[in-house]
């Protein structure tokens, strides 16, 4: 019962998290992330991602200039880049989706904050990663989640929607 | 720290389970599965996503039937399809990917067992699941998610693999 309660208060308290206090996140830790990413599910459990841990301030600075969308990079420590590998699978975004959810709960049940910043499919986001990390030409960005350790400011939105339910029984 | 213990595990012990026993879900633990689901993030919060609870046997049985990848459906007494609105947002697909996770997560917690089963991208699966239920025409199924409570004998997958991190320090 416990895990139940725990897991679902995680769930529904996970937010965007766009504001970071300096504490840097171990190494640790954000291996903790990305084992989480790792065990999501995955079609014909292919596993078509990579993961690139960003720690280097000159770099997210670079492109949190470069990325309007991405301004908060300025203010945060770590990054993690969800790739997929499309010579793995067509549908490496689906299964980089799940990945990328498993961090961002794991991250909230650790006391980090994060938030999804899109980059895939924006061919410009995705050229201005590709200039700032070296990355293959088979493995594309799906996103940027920054990590670090919550200002304590965003709140978590209520998004239940019962209309958008439908009981065939 | 029980947070981060229970959710962690929750995370590394979600399976895909496809044997079920006969027992029911009730309806409340099913809204809860959907409530999870809801608190997925989504780009530019459009939250372009639908569920189809399917707790009708004799629907369940003809898509077992007609869906050969979907044949577990025979041996189980609800399913959850998640859909996409691409009047909504062109990108559903994420957004209902992430909001899939957090269902397998929480059936996990719950003590259910699920797995994710593709409809999108296929047309051919796809079109089985509109001929089965009513569907708009902007709405796609991104997945059918049998919903039941497990006979135990699937296992966890250790899927940690350090060769796919790449650290930039």
């Amino acid at each position: 019962m416990n895990t139940k309660k725990e897991v679902l208060s995680t769930i529904f308290s996970r937010k965007s998290v766009r504001n970071f206090t300096d504490k840097k996140v171990s190494k640790e830790d954000l291996e903790l992330l990305l084992k989480a990413g790792m065990a999501a599910p995955s079609g014909k459990d292919r596993r078509p991602w990579d993961f690139f841990v960003i720690s280097n301030k000159e770099i997210l600075d670079k492109m949190a200039e470069e990325l309007p969308f991405a301004k908060m990079l300025k203010n945060v420590n770590h990054a993690i880049i969800v790739c997929g590998d499309s010579d793995k699978s067509d549908y490496w975004f689906l299964d980089c989706s799940a990945a990328t959810q498993n961090i961002l709960l794991a991250a909230e049940a650790m006391g980090l904050g994060s938030t999804w910043t899109a980059a895939y499919p924006y061919r410009e986001r995705i050229e201005v990663i590709k200039k700032n990390i070296e990355i293959q030409k088979n493995i594309t960005p799906l996103n940027i989640i920054p990590i670090g350790y919550p200002k304590g400011i965003e709140e978590r939105k209520d998004k239940w929607d019962p209309s958008r339910v439908h009981w065939v029984e």
